[in-house]
């Protein structure tokens, strides 16, 4: 499960589907079999021969499963009675792809095993329908790590909403802005380095039309560039640029250049805006502010998870990153829970996410 | 001079007098001897017998130099033609103890390498008395690293006023109190401790009569006992309790109970605030807060270095951790210079250092 986990995490971390990684093994009686049922979250006890392996690579590619199978019939080798070790529940839908539990049963595998069930309505039934082929499947190996892996697209699934992170860059007493509105820089270099390659891996960016015609954001992940040491070029992956708001977005602006699509949503309620992306299967959102926004996303309680970058600066005066709350008194204060605090260049990033996310499923 | 190094460390943070540490060696001899004048910073080329070492243990104990020759009594090892390699230079006045140049040509000392050169106006000419006594002096070996050690100290000697660290506690938005004035807690266990740590290691803490009669503080430097897990008990080393500002101390405050001296200062200005204390040899002063003295310190340029815990809470509203400093464009914030950024508990500590700091001397 190691193994197949490491190779679930080769695949992108954006996209409608989950992460997912598959490795056949050799048939059970080369090794230890588990019994039918849950397994114990600690070992992995599979010293068995790898016949073959594989990981989704994204929509519109090959499951996991599929990719595993794929590489035995490449490899010339035979399958039957082998055990798949997959991070995530078999599907048991006809997608782009078909239902892999079927595919596995065809083959011939004698035994899944897997770390998390799937959590999709639709897909949903795949141990029932490897079961009922006479397939032994065992569940929970190495849960934690699987859902830890799996986190972003989990709660978005089970949720039906995106996975919403709000991205702060502030002074240390709070700042987004001096008063004349001025605020480059505020973070230094490697704060942005790092938030474009966050940006690379989401599905969505979304602000606000004040932002907008303020900054005049282009919106889109860049990278630097490997030949010139001082020039960026696009990412591979761009997400949808999402702009929040009644007011029209100038036919001039950055946004409507090179990178991904753009989404100009008319409305104010985060509810809709939320709905809007879900529509188009976006699992990880990004808001990037401004503070209207961000404010509207946190007294909605929509903030799964919130990077922090703060500056060694202090201003004392200016624009805030979050207006009012509504926040009275200290019980009441919106509390996250730190997941990593880190140097990036001379800022801290400090990552979080909701307190009750740990409880979510 | 790594030894001297190592040795200096042991001794008091807080107090009138730098960490100082003396390795005496074999004669050069037995080795190789450097040019008189400025050592490489590099190399510490005296791969030669230790006959004795000392350190200085803070205000009347022994200098470091003496230190280690009443070591070298002690093993009965003859010091006539060593080498005694301390992080300071050897001071020339007669305080406490004598004059450390003197005892070093008395006990027949050929040669003195030291890493930083004595900014006490009182104690300098060490060197000089020395080279006068036939006495070899090298300088400047691993200057750095004894600069980086005695950082407040040769501040505060050089400018003649204390080191003054700023201590801040906030949520991630730049608050110290929710709207009805309630802050306990915003930071968790693990910041408050070390916040105690810190306060162990400095001369005072100061904080405003606005904080003393709102919070009751004992400002205490208090340390988990060990014999019981949720008990407190005072640290070896209290600091003064500094409180600044024309209101009274009520009879009852808890920081006329057990701890360090009390020093009421009835002013409202931070120049005269610090002139007392440099007066009271107070080389460290931490500034515990609250906003409006935070705030007064700062806008004096009088903050040396920062530590800001932060919480990963967001309030929205509420008492701000520093007040207007009438900062109006982004380009004339205060920066400070990042040293460490760390993860205490569920909070990050910031610690930075004033962007010029670099600079002094
Ligand atoms: N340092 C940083 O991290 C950072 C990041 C981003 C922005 N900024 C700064 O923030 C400033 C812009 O602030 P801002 O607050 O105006 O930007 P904003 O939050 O991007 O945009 C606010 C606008 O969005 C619309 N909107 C969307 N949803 C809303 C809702 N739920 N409630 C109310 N309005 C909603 C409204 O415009 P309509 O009238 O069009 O509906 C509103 O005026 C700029 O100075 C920018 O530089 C800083
Ligand atoms: N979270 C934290 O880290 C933290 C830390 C400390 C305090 N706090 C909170 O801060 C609040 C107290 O705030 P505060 O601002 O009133 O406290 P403060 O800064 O401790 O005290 C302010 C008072 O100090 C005197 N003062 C001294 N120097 C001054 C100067 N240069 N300019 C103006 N006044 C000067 C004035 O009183 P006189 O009239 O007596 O001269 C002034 O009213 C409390 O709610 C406390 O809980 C939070």
């Amino acid at each position: 499960m190691a193994r197949a986990l490491e190779l679930a995490e080769r695949g992108p971390a954006y996209g409608p589907n989950p992460r997912v990684g598959c490795v056949l093994l050799g048939p059970a009686s080369q090794g230890r079999a588990l019994p039918d049922g849950a397994a114990p979250d600690s070992l992995d006890p599979y010293p068995r021969p790898v016949l073959a392996e594989g990981y989704h690579q994204g929509a519109g590619t090959p499951h996991a499963e599929a990719a595993a199978l794929a590489d035995a019939r490449a490899r010339g080798v035979d399958v039957t009675g082998a055990t798949a070790v997959v991070t995530l529940e078999p599907c048991a839908h006809t997608g782009r792809t078909g239902p892999c539990a079927d595919a596995l049963v065809a083959a011939g595998v004698a035994e899944v095993v897997h770390a998390v069930a799937d959590p999709n309505p639709v897909a949903t039934g795949g141990a029932h329908r490897l079961r009922a082929a006479g397939v032994r499947v065992v569940r929970g190996l190495r849960a934690a790590e699987g859902e830890e892996l799996l986190r972003v697209w989990l709660t978005s699934v089970r949720r039906g909403t995106p996975y919403v992170t709000l991205k702060t860059a502030t002074t240390l007493d709070g700042y987004v802005a001096a008063e004349d509105g001025t605020s480059r820089w505020i973070t230094g270099p490697a704060a942005r380095e790092h938030a474009h390659r966050v940006r690379a891996e989401v599905d969505a960016i979304v602000v606000g039309t004040g932002t907008l015609l303020t900054d005049d954001p282009a919106l889109t992940a860049r990278v630097r560039a490997h030949d010139a040491a001082s020039a960026e070029r696009l990412a591979e992956h761009q997400p949808l640029r999402v702009v929040v708001g009644l007011r029209g977005i100038p036919p001039t602006a950055r946004v409507r250049g090179e990178g991904g699509e753009l989404v100009h949503l008319l409305t104010r309620d985060v509810g809709q805006v939320l709905e809007r992306l879900a529509e188009r299967e976006v699992r990880h959102v990004l808001v990037e502010g401004g503070p209207t926004l961000a404010t509207a996303f946190l007294a909605a309680g929509a903030v799964d998870e919130l990077h922090a970058y703060v500056a060694p600066v202090l201003l004392g005066s200016g624009r805030r990153a979050v207006d009012g709350l509504g926040v009275a008194t200290i019980a009441d204060a919106h509390r996250f829970r730190t997941v990593e605090v880190r140097r990036v260049g001379d800022d801290a990033l400090v990552v979080s996410r909701k307190s009750t996310e740990g409880r979510v499923g």
